[in-house]
């Protein structure tokens, strides 16, 4: 069965709490959770990881080859500066999806450059916690697509 | 019924010929029928306009009003360059979905940047034909949790 | 009797409604309707056009020439952007005054350079629909001035 | 009666004789008669203050509140410079407009940007004196409006 | 007959009366009867358009595919603007020959930098009518060298 | 009894033997020895954690909601370049107050710009180790004022 | 007795009438009688003074030298362009604290960079006017560290 | 006879094997023999200098006043680089074509600002060796237009 | 006889104090004492002025029309920043020199633009105090030339 | 005997299988291994750490002082981000070299700057596999040279 | 046999008395000699050529092509400012490796870019005089390893 | 008996035809006749040097050592872009005096920063030919002070 590696960056786990105004109430278990629903009904199975740690995340992705298909990551603030992330990404020459639940275009000048994006298949952002849940569909649309 | 105004900007009438190697070989017709198919199975309805001028898109924006309650936007190449159709947008004050067949992201520096995006709900990009489907449910999501 | 050409740039069709907090309340057939009296009150006569095409108002000011004494332009977006309309400004040679509902000064700072603001005579900003009102006093004195 | 503060910044006492071919032949003496002529027209009262220090002008600013409803304000070369008169207006919390005899638009780069205008309610400039005329009218219209 | 298309952007139709010490006083009607001759003496076809919409010039380029060979093209201000012509022309695949008649590289620094050129084979810059004469022939002999 | 997290980020460890000619010869253990004795006297608690990572300090902040009435912080180079950090203090929400050894605005252009002090209370800089002691008493008197 | 100048620069003469929102509702007069009282505290003695004059606040940093042991200095808006007073500074080579109201961190970008910090010991900002009585017992410390 | 000076800068004798996908494969010697043929052609005469010394094609600038009524010039990487050659053009005030044989525009950032063409009439660049040709009839047209 | 103010601005009354490393041991009044032995052999008269205010600085230069033919200069660290002086330079007409005691070129960068100079005949510099004797000789000899 | 620490940061594990195209196809233990042999050879030792957690590096830097005579040092994309490796290098005041398997100045304009080189005694960079082995060979004779 | 060009550029004729703190006290000669012994090692040899002209170095590059199988340059200043030497290296399409006596990491900002290194193999820099050995038994190891 | 080198790079020696407009009508001859008058008054001796080759001036800088007690410099056009030049001069080690007929600071930005002033002990700017007299003063009298 088709694998996705949910991964989540720093402060990802204060979902819920953190400036409900902009991330909004939804708790990072519960889009897991919602993720989990969907993934059944689309017949892959993701696994979900979340850490502050940059060389975590990297480490995760690093594990990942062979036994992901693909990743959905919302790679948090290291989003804008994680050059290593961008290189962990094109490294293990996995599928990405690129997921943010505010929309960064809307926001601070310095949250409009994505380094990981350029590393990944696509992005969606803006539309809160479903952001994960399309972006799931389309990343296992693309892995369907291309035959993964 | 829900209806969504399908907004496409310069040079997207080409699809299908226009350097196939970054956009694909599906037309807009193609697309635009696709979309039809999936608005029918959302339940909603959508009519679709294409045009090379900023100002027919800005004519379209306006007279959105009233008739539909949401935009799906493909802005091309004016995405980056047209400060208008940002007041636009923000002038008409109806959710916009900004959708891009690839993904600027990973693209020339100057596709980094979208004013459009700005002032809309959220985005997809990098899926090809597909952005406009996953823009198109994300839409039609998003305006049903706003009660619209 | 002194003709004055009065241009509208794109989006400005929308006064009234669109973001009230920044532009007002006023319509601009109302502006449009004050400044024909106040043009009665000069001894003038206004022109007015309006149009979200860059082109169809480089079209206008092409066509002002021998027709009309000078120009009041409030070119919306395009000021920050349209170097065909500072061309075009220049290229007709007809006294101009830029107008702005906002002070842009006070705005984002995309909002701070004029192109079209380089081939004009001056600029009234800040004032809402009065800044017309004023623009078209200061217009009309000057070509007084300029023996027009 | 409605009492206004023209407050005239370095080297606007040099007019008449300072770099004619750009800011012409009156002088401040007569750009300040007039006013007063304009004022009583108006209804309203004007004092002139004009000076080269900057920490003169802002003592004149501070001096001006409870004393005037308004200033009338050209900062010559502080206008691109100073960020305390910024402050001060802002501080003070009058309303003001700045005002320029030349177009800054059509003249260098560093004339471009102004600190003052940021915290004023609207700007006339380009019509030589009588910028300082249109500036009063717009002014004191701007004080009917909001009742003051 | 091989056939090329003239393309000529906004305020071109003022050529003869705009800022003459720029631009010279050659019309250009009498520029594209010029390259009429021209085109005769080389055995090639030449239809001339011009627009001061940049909607009409990319209409007109995507309309020349198949009907054209190549394309001699002045896109006046949207040169140094208009990344949607740039995506246009390269979505087209014609070759094509920018002119100009003056030469940008000794004038203002914001017309030294062309989105348009990137996609063409080549330019003609800086002699005034005969650009388009030089540039109509360099394109007839990148046609011909190149078998089309 | 109030509560206060003491955070030391990169080589702050260091202390005392690196390059002491700009950070001195006072140790971190000796700095936080200090800071105990200041505690008691002002009777508030403090707990010292210092990491060389950057997800442990996150790990950290995130841990002392609930905790902790604020946080003291020297984040080290994180200062300069640590978006995630920024992030995380906005969103624990908890009063905090960036400390540094240096006077970093008499350091490298690098050193000029905090991103975690954008998220802090208010800042205490060149003290050498006395720096957290003005810190730690600041950020006491803020709690003891904002009724913490 | 040890003598510090307590210096502050344009506009601080407002303090709790001056956009209280940012500034607080405390008066320069009542910062100065705190402190009177720490300074008595501390076995100091302190001297205020505050102009809005760029030239006054040198004026006054040069007859400082000799008579006073330090500078506690808020240089207003003058932090952030007046190159004349970090030169002052570093000429009259007397220890200065510089202190800010605001956390400037989390302002304005133009309010991020200070010249005379850079000729200060160390700055304290952020903690409204507690920022003066920090900045004043860390100078005293500092002197008294220093043997002066 | 006229007399126009063929001048190539750096790199240029290596036409013909270096990087030919970019320069193509005609030697410099192919060109000049052309170039000659051409001359007859027009009635002109051309003398040829290559040189990889900033220095020597100053001195045959120079030494070109009197000599040569125009001067067609390559001035390879030196292009981008030289003020040197831009005032040396400007110096002898020798009517000059600047020519490319690929298109900078199309290339790196850094090829697309010219310090030459600042003082030259006019610039033809894109057509491989055919540059040469089309940029000597265009100067020998310009010199006659003249009446050189 | 000719009569030549001698300005000098911000910090230049520390000389012989402040940072002599910098800028030596020679007082302001030897050097002004040295500039009057200098013009008595040249035969012309010289008015010493110094002032910490920009102001100041304004008002002796409007004062010194018609009373002075020319300027010897040495505005101190508002070379850098006062536009306001260029202005007044520019506006009073008088032949001006710039002087520095130390040589701009090899300090910080923020030294290497000077708003002054843009309006002065030309400037000496890095010369300590002979920088004012070779610039009094320059100019006194520049005012000989041009008859003044 | 001599001790050197090989250091490598985040995905240099994936040495081998991570874009061979520009990393090549020898994996990091292989590298290692080949630094065994060399160290042998040139009576040296080395321990090798990798790590794709910058704290880590950090920590491994810090627990070098004293056991290691140098560092040879592949930071990875850290080498482009990390202020804080800078910082700790620096800090610990070991000899070290940094080394790249691809060569940083034919890359990406951002991968051109190096902060982790600013600390370091020098660089290799550009021979694969080989940048170690020069590495390892130019530190042990720096640290022979040096007497350490 | 492999020979191998050794090339330097300005200024490195004066090494061994140029600023010794930088470039230590070993002279161009002595390093020649150097690498000639090197060379012998190696089996290959070396010819060695300096020059303070561009041009020479661009014709020694020239003349390379043919009689050498690799450069081993340090370009010196030029290093920095000579897009024709990039070109040149380019154009020749010899292996280079670059060198340096000094870290340019670790010293101005406008030694950290290389126009030269762009077009070489890799680099070697901060080792002194031995940079160079390195760098050519780098550059035979490849010459080796690519079977030249 | 002291001597001092005059050295004149790119384009100077075609003053007194080249725009005399900036330039004057004086020819180098001219100046450095009226250099010799001068220098025998000082009782010093001066060489005279002009190429339009940056490696003869670095060449001629090089070989002054020993022979020659300073240098009077005018590098014309290299002035703005020769880091070798600075390096040269810096390398050297004699004391050089920058001239320039024109005041840099009135021209274009690119001419207002020069690497050459870095490495000079002071420059003198804007007196037309009369700058090499006041520079060859300047520089006898600095070699007097400082005992040469």
């Amino acid at each position: 069965m088709t694998r996705i590696l949910v991964l989540n960056g720093p402060n990802l786990n204060l979902l819920g709490s953190r400036e409900p105004e902009i991330y909004g109430k939804t708790t990072l278990a519960e889009i897991e959770g919602r993720l989990r629903q969907v993934a059944a009904e689309l017949g892959v199975e993701v696994e979900c990881v979340q850490s502050n740690h940059e060389g975590a995340l990297l480490d995760a992705l690093h594990a990942a080859r062979g036994r992901f298909a693909g990743v959905l990551f919302n790679p948090g603030a290291l989003t804008h500066t994680s050059l290593a992330l961008y290189d962990g990404l094109a490294g293990v020459g996995l599928p990405a999806v690129e997921v943010h639940l505010s929309n960064p275009a809307a926001r601070e000048e310095y949250r409009r450059h994505s380094w990981t994006a350029r590393a990944a298949v696509g992005s969606v952002a803006g539309f809160g916690p479903r952001s994960y849940e399309w972006g799931l569909r389309a990343l296992a649309a693309h892995l369907r697509d291309a035959g993964r």
